[in-house]
């Protein structure tokens, strides 16, 4: 084994045949191989079967092998001459239901050739899974939404691999993580009773598959890894998540939350992993307000209000005039608010500390973030006090599923040593403003990680770590779903929550030294 | 599991899902399939995933599966409804360079459905492997050499079910034992380094593949197995011959003889085989004389000589006027001319036993077998002084090669406890004629034991065999080659055996009982 090889690409000199030892070509190799893997099944596609006596010995039986690990075995997708300077490169697929992103490795050493997305062409059917699946039941609908993904996913592997400098060919491993009806849709599988009670996916484990039985254009012999889910509501992309935090091989407790139109929570660590999903609200995804939008240029993702002058001092994604408010932008700006006292503990516009900034419009009262004459738009952005009602029945949302999945576990929030957040809300959220609203728990600030794409984040993870394929199944099976019970107890709880912070002071301390 | 069922035909009642139960159906049906099984490694083809939801609930998830054992994991293949009166079908295919045999059977009980056979295309090509592999290296001589046998099998597994009222679709396993050569050309495998020394295969072991793969139009998801080599001149006809004899798992040392163009033998018990190969000399296929023939209609089988007069008592296959004479009939032939002293212990006539049959024919001796008027070919049927030379060497060569091996592991032959004669050369044999003239050895009449078509025998017997890969590798992995040094001890091995039966009379009791 040379120095720079990984268990999956290996170099390897075979011992010449001899009339005394006349091993055939292909057991030649394997067993070559097989030094230093978990298993002896070491299987070669026939594909490669049919180039492999003549490029063993173009290569004086000195070659490199691209190797993936399957359930109980290993495949040899790729073989090149040691001295072949293109890469054996691993694509990560995050197969959003909006977007597709992906990033292109070097399986050798990790790094990262290139990244691209785009929208996921089914967009053009549906903005949603329920649209999507209904369109599936209708006749060829559920082919017409393969190819749609497929299509658009060939397509993009090409401009990524050109901008490279690769070739399609060059790709050995593919791992693809998203929900379970958008993986679904993308294996072709009839996704009818995944949004049909009892809500049951054609398949929970996925594995290993031929990338060209899917469709998908990359090397001929090239397997694709589909991350597995728990059931209809609970997808792949989640598992990557947790596979990306490595919340699964935490000795202490830890919590991570995925927000999007839905809460996805999953708290545990290396002995057990509990999960479930709540509807959060989209106020925080900067659905919800009239300038709600979601991330991007012009829009406002950081405020802070002058204790004493009330002056609102806003930062843009882009530094240009402000057209709008993402998700991140309002939780600073409720947390400003409140700790300048311009709105109370229940929420609402406090008149005097607003003072020229309330308006009424339409018999509703509106605080003024930016004048028309300094926005993008030429218009007021402002904030209603139903928008700031929404938002705190969002964040009693969230801060109830927070306390309900860690209580059913014997714990408080307090237990948990980190708190990951995922995806783009996770990376722009300040902690210290969800705290002040009281919508994320007072843990110590530095307890709170943002993951990013942490669906990409563990596509791309499995690509290179030994073991994946058992790490990620041992995830899946270890996840309990937790049923969210809309009960009497869950109530006071988000009633108890829809104060700021909350109810009990006594929980958010630190909210206190920062007003 | 249902009383009729095997490990790879199963019948499950799956827990229909609830809330409470949401496993996915894929899931669900390998949880159910597991129990028994060796491994908990169950695949099911992505085809078999697309149709699963509708086929589970339309039978209101209780079904009857077809499974395959790979090496470390079982393959679904099929799935059926427990009405459905359709058996699931296997196919074991005799990959012979001059014929192709092919039988079909019920994987559920083991019961024979049909059986037949056809020339090898391929030998339009040529007649012999050689041929082939040369003509495989010239410009798409491979492909053509594949496409030939690939079609001639599809061909052939249509009629076959249709005369047994089933679909190809209905096969869901097919087994296929062949030289080594011929198993390359069926894979589409090159060849070229086969005959070249050091004699290298490109793959021992191939295992389980999917027939779509090899273009086989069987079942989209059904698995072909072919069996492996030992390397090119140790082939898996006779790995299956070896399986189908159970010569592995005797506690007795026994003994395995296939006659072609080459003897092939091996010794072994259940804790150690060794094989080899040489050239017995074609007058034991039929092939040298000038009266000789594969074994067919109008063919001699069977020969006697009344011992006073001298009379010819010939048996022709059907009973029909006699045109020629088989391997069988030859040694027959052999052993009554010596029993009734006719031919000396060199096996030379003598011409006062042999009188008016004797003739000379352009100056070599003839004894006329069948007279002109009596044959089909309407000439004498004749054996020259040539032919029972030629005879002599290769029935020599036989026992010599029958003796090294055996001497080779510290035995002699009369250790042997069994003596299996593959091929039908060994069906129609009869013992006591090869040892009169010392050809085989005098072990007692009822240790021989002749395994017809052993090589079609050993992929039927796969076919409704538990862990038949593993065992099947085992054979394959225990077996030693061992080169035959035609050297000097081989050489006065071979010369003592040069007479009827034998120079030392001590080894062939039994025979001066029968003259």
């Amino acid at each position: 084994m040379d120095k720079t090889d990984s268990p999956w690409v290996r170099t390897v000199r075979l011992v010449k045949p001899t009339l005394q030892d006349n091993t055939a070509d292909a057991d030649r190799l394997i067993s070559a191989l097989k030094t230093g893997l978990q298993t002896d099944a070491v299987h070669l596609d026939l594909d490669l079967l049919k180039k492999l006596p003549h490029l063993l010995r173009k290569w004086e039986y000195h070659v490199r092998c691209i190797l993936v690990e399957d359930r109980y075995r290993w495949l040899v997708t790729g073989i090149a001459g040691v001295d072949d300077p293109r890469p054996f490169a691993g694509l990560a697929v995050d197969l959003g239901t909006t977007k597709v992103v992906l990033r292109l490795l070097d399986l050798s050493d990790g790094r990262i050739l290139g990244e691209s997305g785009f929208d996921n062409p089914q967009l053009a059917v549906g903005p949603d899974v329920l649209v999507r699946i209904h369109f599936a039941e209708t006749p060829d609908g559920l082919q017409r939404l393969n190819e749609l993904i497929i299509t658009g996913l060939n397509q993009a592997v090409q401009d990524l691999c050109w901008s490279c400098r690769l070739e399609p060919r060059d790709i050995y491993t593919v791992t693809v993580a998203g929900n379970t009806a958008m993986t679904h849709l993308f294996m072709g599988l009839d996704p009818r009773w995944i949004i049909r009670e009892p809500y049951i996916p054609v398949i929970n484990k996925p594995g290993m598959l031929k990338a060209a039985e899917l469709g998908i254009q990359v090397n001929a012999a090239a397997r694709v890894f589909i991350f597995p889910n728990v059931g209809s509501y609970f997808g792949g992309d989640l598992i990557a998540g947790i596979f990306f935090a490595g919340l699964h091989e935490l000795s202490d407790t830890a919590i991570l939350v995925d927000v999007g139109t839905n809460a996805e929570v999953v708290v545990g660590n290396e002995n057990w992993l509990i999960a479930c999903a709540g509807a959060a609200g989209p106020a925080l995804e900067g659905g919800m307000t009239k300038m709600g939008m979601m991330a991007g240029p012009g829009v406002v993702d950081r405020i802070a209000i002058h204790p004493d002058t009330h002056a609102f001092d806003l930062h843009t994604i882009d530094g240009g005039p402000p057209k709008g408010i993402c998700g991140s932008g309002i939780i600073d700006l409720a947390a400003a608010l409140f700790l300048s006292e311009m709105i109370d503990i229940r929420g609402k516009f406090v008149p005097a500390a607003c003072g020229q900034h309330l308006k009424q419009i339409e018999g509703l009262a509106h605080l003024v973030i930016v004048p028309a004459d300094k926005s993008a738009t030429g218009s007021d952005l402002t904030i209603s006090q139903a928008d700031l009602d929404s938002l705190i029945r969002s964040k009693a949302a969230m801060y109830t599923i927070l306390e309900t999945i860690t209580t059913s576990v014997g714990l408080t929030l307090k237990d948990l040593s980190s708190f990951f957040v995922a995806g783009t809300f996770g990376s722009f959220i300040d902690p210290r403003a969800a705290i002040a609203i009281g919508m994320l728990p007072d843990l110590p600030l530095d307890s709170y990680k943002p993951l990013g794409n942490s669906s990409l984040g563990g596509a791309a993870l499995a690509l290179t770590s030994v073991d994946f394929l058992k790490e990620i199944d041992g995830i899946r099976d270890r996840i309990t779903y937790l049923e969210l019970n809309v009960n009497q107890e869950f109530m006071n709880r988000f009633s108890a929550a829809k104060f700021l912070p909350h109810t009990n002071e006594l929980l958010f301390q630190s909210v206190k030294k920062w007003i």
